[in-house]
């Protein structure tokens, strides 16, 4: 539990109210950011670049969540990068920390690496708080950052920070791998199975608490039906989750020849699923037919009639989830036992559904989607 | 000369009003960043990465424009890597796309490298302009940054673009080199001299201008003694100093066996100057003996006492400011000859200064200096 004094900050410091858009649901939506781009040729160069260069395995350029770029002048190497930054979702200014450096390197994890080369935070100072208190959160952030990023075994160094209204953090993750370490994100079959490695509803879990704090109306009318400790079980159990790493999700890619994977964040897991689809070779099917979420958010979903069908459509604005990953059939149960063991059961993965032939490249949520309860162990 | 309602704007639209800093302004200062990062062990392990590293060429950390790091696996390659953005100085958001590309790789380039993996564009859209507009200007920065990127030779890979209440845009720039492709900023020797490849008061420049369009009591001060077309024009000088890329300044440290550079920007020619200093091997004294200054400036500073003393001392902020090199002493009037003669007269280099024997590393200005001032050909 964040406690403000603790760290010679007034007592209802809340590190979210220097922002009006929280975690992931900052990003401009891709279709915005490509009408932007439309007619300044950047993005048909782009796209013809991609399309040509697609299908040989060599380049990811924009849409998937890092870029993979084969070197000028190495062309046996891939720069593999990615950069990502969002404002806060929780007050504490170290567990932010913490989950901005999950979150950013979730991106390279995608493609199966996990040696980064370079890491770099980039933080925003807001210019509405006091010179004492920016002293004492920026160093807060930057601690909670570096400690996950020795657990991702890499240094960041430190180097952007600017003046700005609006607190802002993120970070640039870079790696130079060869060409056959990167499992590109294109490469599914139809008849594989998909694995989700961190549970859904973390939008939900870190508003609720944020009410909580704040004594919304919305919590009041929760009150009714749940506990404060409900509300904060739920919360810390998204904090467990979005401050995991996918290092673990991503070395056991290779071991179970995963065939594609991507990380589930502002689109949800349904936008994220039918990016992957349209990145295939092949056109394929991705079926959802289990949706796994953090205990009591469905409840609180279902009860403040908010964010309910997103959540029950696989839609709804994740903050530093789990892999989408797309394997072989017979390695997916296989691949979430080991997950789970390496996680001594701290951590689960589920297989949340296949990948069928189909006329065209889509994502869509199966007939009888199964709504899974998660509980995570947290001390409370 | 920017007309907004070429665009579809409203004639009055200024870009510049959605951030109350400007350019190369709005970074924290090193010092600050430093305070933020003390006691996290950030600062102090990087730092002592560096003095470990710093003397066998092989690493560049934070400080210094861009980040050198010897690949993992390929200990024999070098990631050259810069982050850079700030918020627009000028209106006409096509040119601000440029400056911004200009900026970015502006970091790279000093350390000679010229040859480019891979750019990214940062963009974040203001939060107070109407999507209608916004719709209109981002196109036109990302526009202005992919013509500048073509000039580059590099394609701009456009990824990510928030929402913010700032317009705020920047970049990143990677390239992957040979150890022996990269001219490590820190060989300067006692005997050097300094080369200056852009002028200086950029940020004078560009700010009576928007006092021009605002009609302010500046503005209104400085119709006492100039014209609105002494003005322009030595805006217009800023601008084309601000977009010209330091590529063919890189090229040329080659062949001219520069010792060392940095790219003049947000702590002015003396602050970087001092900068470089600090990260030589020897103990070595940087003296700047000239100031090379566009036209009009000093004369605008000296009536409005208005960074004046900044300008005269060599500490005004600059923004996409030209290299600072450091060269053996037979070398520097034949870099400025063959760099003058390589842009057809278009921009100029100068001998600013030297640098001495001394027992700590520092930069000064040298007793008798000189106020060059600065004609740039510009259609007006």
């Amino acid at each position: 539990m964040f406690k403000p004094e603790a760290h010679g900050l007034p007592p209802d410091f809340q590190l979210t109210k220097f922002s009006t858009l929280r975690g992931c649901g900052c990003k401009i939506p891709q279709d915005t950011l490509n009408k932007y781009l439309l007619g300044t040729e950047i993005l048909t160069a782009n796209t013809a670049a991609e399309k040509n260069a697609e299908h040989d395995d060599d380049y990811i350029g924009t849409g998937m969540d890092c870029a993979v770029i084969p070197l000028k002048k190495h062309p046996q190497l891939r720069l593999v990068q990615t950069v990502d930054f969002f404002y806060p979702l929780v007050n504490d200014p170290y567990t932010m920390g913490k989950i901005a450096l999950a979150n950013v390197v979730s991106d390279v994890y995608a493609v199966g690496v996990t040696d980064l080369d370079k890491l770099d935070i980039i933080l925003s100072a807001p210019t509405e708080i006091s010179e004492e208190e920016r002293n004492i959160i920026m160093p807060l952030i930057a601690e909670g950052f570096r400690d996950a990023a020795q657990n991702a075994k890499v240094n960041p160094y430190i180097k952007n920070s600017v003046i700005n209204p609006w607190c802002m953090i993120g970070g640039i993750a870079s790696a130079v791998v060869k060409r056959e370490e990167v499992i590109m994100p294109n490469n599914a079959k139809a008849g594989d199975h998909l694995v989700l490695t961190k549970p859904l509803g973390t939008q939900l879990a870190t508003n609720a608490y944020l009410w909580m704090c704040d004594k919304t109306e919305k919590y009041e009318e929760l009150l009714k039906y749940y506990s404060e400790k409900d509300i904060v079980v739920s919360f810390q159990m998204a904090v467990k989750s979005m401050t995991y790493l996918n290092r673990n999700a991503a070395l056991l890619m290779h071991k179970y020849q995963a065939h594609a994977a991507t990380d589930v964040t502002g689109f949800g897991l349904l936008g994220h699923a039918q990016n992957l689809a349209e990145f295939q070779r092949d056109n394929l099917r991705f079926v959802i037919e289990k949706l796994p979420i953090i205990t009591n958010i469905l409840g609180f979903a279902e009860k403040l009639n908010y964010t309910n069908a997103k959540l029950r459509s696989g839609k709804s604005v994740e903050t530093s989830g789990g892999l989408l990953i797309a394997m072989p059939p017979q390695a997916s149960a296989e691949y979430c036992k080991e997950f789970n063991a390496m996680t001594n059961g701290e951590q689960n993965a589920w297989i949340v559904g296949h990948v069928a032939e189909c006329a065209v490249k889509e994502a869509v949520l199966g007939d009888n989607v199964e709504l899974l309860e998660v509980i995570l162990p947290v001390d409370c």
